[in-house]
């Protein structure tokens, strides 16, 4: 399926996922008070953390951490958050629907990783949550936060739409490039749905603690 | 050695165990007032999280995740217990003593995985500690505190003996399904006898800070 | 290059650095409260973690976890801390300077294992980085606090200094022992001049959160 892709129109996919979400980390290393160079770690880590996780469990070497495309992008956007801060704090809409495309992107483009690598069904969905929900734990792991993505908001579960749509679809020997969009259409549809409407999931009745 | 073991009680065996740390992530989490997500990837994590890190500090593709029935085995803990989490609640000696079944079966079977990967004796009673060990120390950094096991309690000792039991018998050429059976058993008497004692380590002499 | 530094000089530099960043982590742990296996635990992630991770993203085999002289140098520093922690403590001038060694060796011991395995320019500077960073990290981490190398001190510039020049000077076909040699210089010499005038990276204008 993924050989249905343009490979040019892949990396440039990846490429604006990975400055989306390393935008949303820069923004919340300022927030924390990081100086620049926490800055620009923010920026790495939350743009490339999910796919390196997924090459770490896939067993094979981290691949954007190869590619100076990738480390580019991440710099650049980590400068210009250091520089244009207050400018982008204002656009939190914007910055959001970013964010939601680079989930949208990563969900598929890490699942489709993962079935090009002989995962199987659920290994492939599970991969492309994790590249697409990865940067943002560690970025809440670095600042001492419980990653919000466990806690509240409608994330994960568009996250895991995207991915099972290619993946089933892969699963049924569909070979067409309409599947990956489809699944990421799906993914960025339910995440700005669950924006706008501000929906949770529900929580297990527990004692506080 | 692992020869000795059959392939089906093995499987069993680390199925249970796997379930007994989902079942203490999923109540973590829900303590923890994350979201049904959030509960499911505790689950997760803390079944799976000490096997994937032994494989990774072993350059294998982490093993679980190919495996649909380790899968389905934290998922199924965790949905168990976002739904009956007040009965769960209620059982701490069981669950305790489901934990402490988990930790003596972890640090066997992961020191075995290691000297199956030519570990050498230092390296499989390290990597039998992190399997047993790891879930736990993903489980309180997530939630944001510093791992029990780093401060109180006897746990990573237990862990220690019964991967330091299958390693020197292994090295010393003996060839028994006794010794996994001793190992897990020594592992579990130990962690029992300082749960039921409240034993700890001493804590060397620092200034508070 | 790394083929002209002497093997023996080189596993010796390695272990030093290795002992230093054990100490670290070992009084941190003390200060923190842990017991004596969270002292122990401390020194072997602080000593080992950055090295560990960079083969991680290399795709290779933890290296030292196999090498008992690795193992049993972080375990002794753990010891000698959890004994003799007061008289540590109040020669925090010594263990500063021990720790800009380490950082010194890290970084140009991390970049040219980098380069063995075929890193490319970018990726050798990030790894050396992540070699001499990554402890600090996984310490802060552990002790649920921001990681301090992302926000105040000049920690993080000296390492790329340190790693750039072996880099640099690999990529253009120099092959003398001296750039090695001046990289870690180069680095510690920054580092102990940050930490004498206490320089700061500047800090993104942003608003407290």
């Amino acid at each position: 399926m993924l050989s249905a892709l343009d490979p040019t129109l892949l990396l440039v996919l990846n490429l604006f996922g990975t400055v989306a979400f390393a935008l949303s980390g820069a923004m919340a290393g300022v927030r924390a008070r990081l100086d620049v160079f926490g800055v620009l770690v923010m920026a790495f880590v939350v743009g490339l953390a999910g796919g390196i996780a997924r090459d770490l469990v896939l067993g094979i070497p981290a691949q954007s951490v190869k590619d100076w495309r990738f480390i580019l992008a991440v710099l650049a956007a980590g400068l210009a958050v250091a520089i244009a801060h207050p400018v982008l704090e204002r656009m939190s809409r914007p910055v959001e629907f970013l964010d939601a495309c680079g989930l949208a992107i990563f969900c598929v483009s890490g699942a489709a990783v993962a079935l090009r690598h002989d995962a199987n069904v659920g290994e492939a969905i599970i991969l492309g949550m994790i590249t697409a929900i990865g940067g943002g734990v560690v970025r809440d792991m670095l600042l001492t936060e419980v990653p919000i993505v466990l806690r509240r908001g409608l994330y994960a579960v568009p996250a895991a739409l995207g991915a099972g749509v290619i993946v089933l679809a892969d699963a049924a020997g569909a070979n067409s490039v309409l599947w990956p969009a489809l699944g990421a259409a799906a993914c960025l549809a339910l995440r700005l749905v669950g924006l706008r409407f501000d929906i949770n999931l529900p929580r297990p009745a527990g004692r506080e603690r």
